[in-house]
């Protein structure tokens, strides 16, 4: 029997063996020309990634709330209007950080697993006058997805900084950072970027920058402050050496080998990929009549799918599945968090660990005693596979 | 001609198979049994390491100054003084943190190289009334070492807390944390503890969580903040699942293996071995003529030789040194940054490590012209270990 369980939660994700073996190569110094390089590289790689040509990528040693701290602490003075569309924990999350730096902060409320209409949003922008609006591209609690072309296109108008939560979408949900005029993009290392965790990162817009530059107020946090990580990215992308906080070097070089990875398969293939693993994964969920936490189908995101356990099936479903080789999520949001799950489905996955987790799922589901048609599942998925 | 050249730097340094074999296991889910058995033996081992039986460990995906922030931020209330005993750069850090997170700082200075003299800070601390005395155990940037032990004892006469920055000190000089009435002690993964770059370590007393507890204003960084962290490590010795941010799981998983090993050598033992190398090391740089940053022999720290270049030579010696096999880190302190050099010398590295590496700055200094009786400097290394 295997030992070793595929890991399809919404991050940390499964790795390719070329990232891991980077993970364990001997640490080289931060200050050593090789790699200067390799951080470079990354920097530069970052911004293809990000579709932001003229962006500031930065890469700390963090989670991805430090990531989230990143951008909100150092945009935001005391009194600043902020706006937050609420999609669930992650954006309440983001409203209590830009909250601690100094914003107000308003929300556009919504019910679990809804998005505020994009009406509300855009009468709220006109009704105030907003510094920021923050949007989660996919909360990782919900699997919802915000529209984020459109709602940066909306507070563009009114001159609001567009921040995007990217944790659980950047290099697998559609973000074209600099055509849709957002202006701070961040995710973690552990999401579809594909690294082990213990990296933030963000990209900033010029008008982002602009903005840190223009403040009258220090910024609040010293280890989230741009003033001493912007020389840094700057000289790393200069192929020199700087320092103010040892980089992770390790977790660098992994992420300079998967941002490779996305580069040779391509940004646009990419996405693609993760709609269609998303359409076949759901296909086979519905298959077998489970229903998701998104209350409509264009609010489903293609790196996660979250979905409600069905009638007399309880948490206890996901130690089954296990058992059947594949690791999932258990529910995250508060107020239903015992009645969801969650599966990761970015990165490398595709058709074959689609397949072995529907495969686990209708087993564990089997076991829970749960009716169904067995083998609807793969069988829907595998469909949707031919199709293209 | 091998590609790989020993790294010995102060920090990161180099790590043992096993941890890097770590590195890259495929990761485990933050909330899979096994990694939670693991990050709660980690969090154990971090209090045996430290000598806090009572403490409360803390480890977080950042850098070192991510730790220096975890202590300030957390125990700095507006208004609070803090006194801060002079080193070099990273006493200059700490200070810069502990007014960001808004306390009065006192400095007791002192020269480059030098630390301010014991009475001095016995007066200063009687002088008024400071919430906490912060000591840079070692500062990396001129490798002085604070007696730390008689500083905690002063400071503990006046009720105030004792932050001791062990950056470069922890696990490699003596620190016996409750014995000597340590309040927050902190360091990074990649000094003296073994562990590839990207993990702030923290042990707290009792003490310090009471001066958390008590606080009547909200901590000003929020990734920072206790009161997410706190539970999530107790959680996690209580061998149970819980989220704040997703820890960085092949960190934490190689942090349990290098505690594993430096519990098997004995803090004891690990203290002395770290002694008696950095005496041979300066045994054979004192040999060949070369003169140190720190202004007396009870100043010069275990870990880090902080070595002024011999006249007539400049910092084109360290790539020179680089080319013979050995990386080593150039200067710091801004007012003496190119006159110096530095040399790490903790962990894993011993006898072998210490004459590869005098061999290495010998002919080194002798492509740089420096006349100097070639062999001196292995040979009186070889003495002191010969000695013991």
């Amino acid at each position: 029997m295997k030992e070793r369980r595929l890991l399809m939660i919404p991050g940390p994700i499964e790795f390719t063996d070329e990232v891991l073996d980077e993970m364990s190569k001997p640490t080289l110094s931060h200050l050593d020309p090789a790699f200067i390089e390799e951080f470079g590289q990354a920097l530069e790689k970052m911004r293809r990634v990000w579709l932001a040509p003229h962006g500031q990528p930065f890469a700390v040693a963090g989670s991805g709330t430090l990531a989230m701290e990143l951008a909100a602490a150092n945009i935001t003075e005391p009194g600043d209007n902020v706006l937050v569309v609420h999609t669930g924990y992650f954006s309440d999350r983001m409203a209590d950080i830009f909250r601690l730096h100094g914003a107000n902060v308003d929300i556009v409320p919504s019910a679990v697993g809804d998005l505020p209409g994009p009406e509300a949003i855009r009468a709220q922008l006109k009704a105030k006058k907003y510094k920021a609006l923050s949007v989660t591209h996919v909360d990782t609690s919900t699997g919802v997805r915000a529209d984020v072309k459109n709602l940066a296109a909306a507070a563009r108008e009114t001159g609001a900084l567009v921040v995007v939560d990217g944790v659980c979408a950047v290099a697998g949900e559609e973000l074209r950072m600099e055509d849709w005029g957002v202006d701070i993009a961040l995710t973690a290392s552990q999401k579809a970027i594909g690294v082990p965790p213990g990296l933030a990162l963000l990209v900033a817009s010029e008008k982002a920058l602009a903005a840190f530059n223009a403040r009258k107020t220090p910024v609040r946090a010293y280890y989230c402050d741009w003033q001493y990580w912007l020389p840094v990215m700057q000289a790393y992308e200069a192929r020199k050496p700087a320092y103010f906080g040892t980089p992770p070097v390790n977790l660098v070089r992994a992420l300079n080998v998967s941002l490779a990875q996305i580069l040779i398969e391509g940004i646009d293939a990419r996405f693609m990929r993760h709609a269609r693993n998303a359409r076949a994964f759901r296909a086979g969920l519905s298959a077998i009549g489970l229903t998701y936490v998104p209350v409509r189908e264009e609010l489903y995101a293609n790196t996660l799918t979250a979905a409600y356990y069905p009638e007399g099936v309880d948490a206890g479903l996901l130690s089954r599945i296990a058992e059947e080789g594949v690791v999932l999520a258990g529910g995250l949001h508060p107020s239903i968090k015992t009645k969801y799950f969650r599966i990761g489905h970015m990165g490398m996955s595709d058709a074959s660990e689609i397949l072995a987790t529907l495969g686990a799922i209708e087993r564990g589901l089997a076991k829970s005693g749960y009716a169904f048609d067995a083998g609807a599942a793969v069988a829907a998925a595998q469909a949707v596979y031919k199709k293209l």
